[in-house]
Parts: C-alpha cells; sequence; structure tokens
C-alpha cells in the first residue's frame, strides 16, 4: 500500500493525459476529477480510472482530443454530443448547459450523448448546486453486452446497467448536498475495487448466473448480475433513468460506450427569493442532523458528507493506493513515455 | 367481508361527497379516483378515505367547495394553491398545468401548495403520461407533529413525511408505466389497513419509539417511526423530495396537512419525434418484460402492472371491503343524511 500526496498523483496524471494526446486543459480536468475521488474515497471513480482511460485512448475508444458541442437546443432543452471524448469533459460542459438554461428559462433539460466514463457523477450534481440550481442527473442506455449487469425485479437476466443517480441540492452554508447512487445493490466500480483487492464480496451484493447469491466477485465477471435496490423501487428508478435517457436521446450503439445522460436542472430562485430558499434550506439540513443518533450509528449524517469527510482527511494524510493499483498506474504513465517519479515508501 | 362493485360504491361516494357540500363535479371525480384505488388493490389510498375525508371537511380541515387557483406562473413554472379543498382535485389540476406547461416549453415544474390528501399518486403520474408527458411527482413538508414519521438513516427520531414520489412514463401501447413509492420502507396509508384488519405487520417495517423492531402496529402510532428505504438511498430521495417541495415553496403550515408538492414535467416529444420515442418505448418495455423469471417469480412486471391486473380482476369481481371498514362507509353516510342502500351479503 503506497500514500501518495493528492498533488502529486495529480501531476502525475496529468502528464500521462498529455502524453496520450490529451490537450492540456482536458487533462487538468480529468486529473482533477479523478484525484478528487480518490480523495474522497470514491477510489473505485479515481486515480485507478487513468489505466482504463488511457487503454481506451490506445484502443480508441475514448478520443482525448474531441470537445462537446450541443447537437440541438431550445430555451428550456438541448442534446449535447460528446463525440467520444472524455465524459468527465463532456458531463461537466453539458451540466454548464443545462445550469445556464435554467438560470434563464427556470427549468431545463438536457440529454447528453457520445459519452465515455464520466468518473464520479456526484461531482456534476456539486458542480450545479453551487451555482444554487437543483439538479437531477441519471443516466441508462444498451440492454444487452458488457456493461449491461442489473436484472429487473423478479428477472434473471442483466438487462440494466447501474443506471446511476446524481442529485444535487444547493444547502446554503452546508454547500452542495450530493445524493449519488447506482440502482443497482451497489454500483459495478466498486465490484472493480474487490477485484482489483482480491476480496470476498459482502453477502446480497451479486448473484451468480444461474441466479444463486455469491460472495465471489469472478462471478459477477463470469455471466452473473446485480439485483435492482430495495426490489421494485430500484427496478422502477433503474427504468425512470432509461426512459430519461434512451427512450429520450436512443439507444447508445458504441462498443464500449453504454450510457446516454439526462439533467434536469431547476433553479430555485425561480420560486421564491433565494434568501428565503438559502434560511429554509439550512434550517432543514440543522434540523436533520441533529436528529439523535440510532444504536449502531455516532450521528446523523447528510447525504455526501462521509464523502466529504474523507476527502479533508486524505487532503492531509494522502491518499492510499494498493500495490497493485499503483503498479498499473506505473505500467500505464511507461506505455505512453511517461516516468513516474515518486520516492514512494511503500 | 363484504364485496361491493365498483359503481355502487362509487355512487354512494358521490352521494355522500355532495351531502357534504360537495360542488358535483369535485364529488365526481374524488369518488372515482378513490374506487379506482381500491379497484387497483391500493386500499389504503381507496374507497376506506370517505370517513376520513368527510370528519376533516366536517372539522374544516377540507373545505369541500374550494378550487384550486394558480398563484404565481411563468412559461415553465407555477405555483398552484389549493385553499385547502380536496386534494385529489388540486392535484390533477395542478398536473393538468404541468402537462400544457410542457406541451408549450418542453419542460415545466409546478408546485402545489395548500392541499389536502391527494389519494394515491400514481393516478396523476398516469395523467401526464397518457398526454405523453413524462412526470416526476413528489411531496414533503413539515418536520415535526402528525404525519411526520420517518427518521433520516442512522436517527432515531422521526423528521420527514413518508415523501413520496410518483413517476410517470409514456409507454405507447404498455399504457402508463407508473413507478408510485414512499421513500420510507413501507407507506403510512398500509399501516392504517393493518391497523383497521388488526394484523400484525411483516418485520422490518417499523421501529417502535425506543427504535426497537416492531410487529405491533400501535408501537407505530405510540411514538414509533418508519426508517427509510434502502438506508442512505431512501434517505437521499426524502430530502430531494423535502427541497423540491417544502424548500422551493415554503413549509406548510397547516395542522392537519403537512405536505407541499412538485411536479416536474417533461414533454418527450421536445427530444425526438415521438413516432422515434414510442417505438423504443414499446421496444424497452417488450424486452423488460421478455426476461426470464428468478426463483420465486412468476414473470418480470412493469411498475404499475400488478395494480392494473388487479384492477381488472375487480372491476369484475367487485371490491372487497372488510366489515370494520364498510361499518365505518356506513356510519359516515349516516353523519351526513345519507342512508346506504346496498342489499349487501357479508
Amino acid at each position: 500500500m503506497a500514500i501518495i500526496p493528492a498533488q502529486k498523483i495529480e501531476s502525475l496524471l496529468v502528464e500521462i493525459f498529455i502524453a496520450a494526446q490529451t490537450p492540456e486543459d482536458i487533462a487538468r480536468q480529468v486529473a482533477a476529477s479523478l484525484t478528487e475521488s480518490s480523495l474522497m474515497g470514491v477510489d473505485s471513480h479515481g486515480v485507478m480510472r487513468v489505466s482504463l482511460y488511457v487503454d481506451q485512448i490506445l484502443s480508441g475508444d475514448i478520443k482525448p482530443a474531441a470537445r462537446p458541442e450541443i447537437q440541438q437546443e431550445a430555451p428550456t432543452t438541448a442534446i449535447v454530443e460528446g463525440h467520444w471524448g472524455f465524459g468527465i469533459f463532456a458531463m461537466e460542459y453539458a451540466v454548464n448547459v443545462a445550469v445556464e438554461k435554467a438560470k434563464k428559462s427556470h427549468v431545463a433539460s438536457v440529454g447528453l450523448t457520445g459519452c465515455t466514463h464520466t468518473g464520479r457523477l456526484g461531482q456534476f450534481a456539486a458542480q450545479a448546486a453551487k451555482r444554487n440550481v437543483l439538479v437531477i442527473i441519471s443516466g441508462g442506455g444498451r440492454r444487452q453486452g458488457p456493461g449491461v449487469s442489473v436484472a429487473p425485479y423478479g428477472g434473471a437476466k442483466p438487462i440494466f446497467a447501474t443506471n446511476p443517480y446524481a442529485i444535487g441540492m444547493p444547502g446554503g452554508h452546508y454547500g452542495a448536498v450530493v445524493a449519488d447512487f447506482a440502482t443497482s445493490t451497489v454500483a459495478e466500480g466498486k465490484l472493480q475495487v474487490y477485484r482489483e483487492n482480491r476480496q470476498p464480496l459482502p453477502p446480497g451484493w451479486i448473484v451468480d448466473k444461474a441466479g444463486n447469491p455469491s460472495a465471489n466477485v469472478e462471478d459477477f465477471y463470469n455471466g452473473g448480475m446485480l439485483l435492482p435496490f430495495a426490489g421494485h423501487k430500484g427496478y422502477s428508478l433503474a427504468l425512470v433513468a432509461e426512459f430519461l435517457s434512451s427512450l429520450l436521446l436512443g439507444k447508445p450503439r458504441h462498443p464500449t460506450h453504454w450510457l446516454h445522460w439526462n439533467i434536469i436542472a431547476i433553479d430555485v430562485a425561480a420560486f421564491r427569493p433565494i434568501e428565503d430558499y438559502l434560511r429554509d434550506a439550512e434550517e432543514l439540513l440543522q434540523e436533520t442532523k441533529s436528529i439523535p443518533p440510532m444504536a449502531g450509528f455516532e450521528e446523523v449524517l447528510l447525504p455526501g458528507e462521509p464523502e466529504d469527510r474523507t476527502l479533508q482527511r486524505r487532503r492531509l494524510e494522502g491518499i492510499p493506493i494498493p500495490d497493485q493499483v499503483w503498479n498499473k498506474i506505473e505500467n500505464t504513465a511507461r506505455r505512453v513515455g511517461v516516468v513516474p517519479n515518486m520516492n514512494l515508501e511503500t
């Protein structure tokens, strides 16, 4: 296990992406996003992704210099096409389009197509919430092939991706309140972390290809599947994400990338004076946090608060990176001609 | 147990509401809504509610002749004030406002205040979806007092109502696909049905006032609480509903009615030609339903399909009504001077 200061790993990532033909502004944005996710403890969407992204650049699945553009537009709607550039860059752009439209027209819905992996979705929910826009981001897409891993409620074959949601709520001095969850029992990225670390899975996360519960992560990658969370409720929300993305935008047809996205944005100031909204938001959040904890809990936390706390800690202490992940990152660097020079004590 | 034909009970409800000073058009709409919920097997929001509604008319908590009106309006937003008339009538009106705005401006968000009990929320999700508008309805409100029954994740005191969602998806020849769920482990209305029937609760539904699991529904009504579904996910969605309602609209201040509502509406034709959307929607729904069932299931159903099947059956067979519920309805009728004449064999 290496403990690496965030700035060092972020600089290395920038260097790697630039060496892999990524324009500097895009490289910085993607590196910052992955590093922030690692700082927050969301390692599945963190710096380990550099290896996959470089693989995808080299295979042609990510076009590192592609920039998103608006393909179709009205005052309250748009479709942004990412042209298979970095999904992190495209999503930030599309959320900005949605926020600007909400600021002008009160409410907006923006679709995003041609999009590669978007990193940690919560980042973009926070991006809108910090501008006092409530945002609901959801994704869905292809119904068979790679990435399709979740069965419908009562079904024994996967038909959905993990169809995730990120919802950003402007929280006044509490900052952006961010709910970020897959509609499966667990995000597929978390399975990748267990696979990297060769750990057994907690019970209830997956079933094998025959529909039997399993703690062996390899059973998932060998034809198994995830279940929707909370039965018919997670299933319903997976289906809603599917409607908002692949039905409003058309099915994704790329062999590697399987999600289209929808961003619903509401300017909170459209309904009442922003001071009134913010006062009530702070009161709600304060009241929620002051609820006494149940047995087994230390306190009531807001959505996103555990990640924010890990971020504060890892900013000081550095980001822990398992050896096999670090070896992969080093190999990735060498593949594009970058020599990591970290003086790491592992 | 009485089995009553839908038309007979619906006519009785119309008579009762009219006798309780409700204008005929409103009485018909409310009676039709309650009867449809009973037909669908959602008895908690069905004909048993007539007793509560008449109680609330007599106590002044429902103003039976009040009609909703638009209080504030822009092309994509509105706030509808219900003036404490029937919530079912106000919600139908507000959803219609949202649908009309979405048809003109593509996307809309409409708030609803001054609202009494809205009945089965799924009805209004279907109302929009049938017009090819995707709709997300959510409600939240007061943080203490009656109706506040759900603890935040990790908390030992209720702070939310059951903050429900109803989402309507236009499904082509599959009709309106309707997801309708509380963000608690179970809707409070279901607890009322168990209480009426004096049945023990399934495990995991409630905890008592000390935070211990209980199967005795009276423990809930004696200071106990519901938990959010799926831990932090249900908690997050409860909070989102709170933001969309009480933060955008201001806190409900009525002693009896504790929910404000938000309706987000998206015209699916804003993104692509309606024929393309409908073709893809039908394909998605057909593919979903053709997934082989897991052990313990007979088939994969769409959200809302179990209720639709019960509706078909009960239309033929009649609505089963437990004796103590029927006695209450009879007493309610007599309170307002209506003599039920049903020739029932119980």
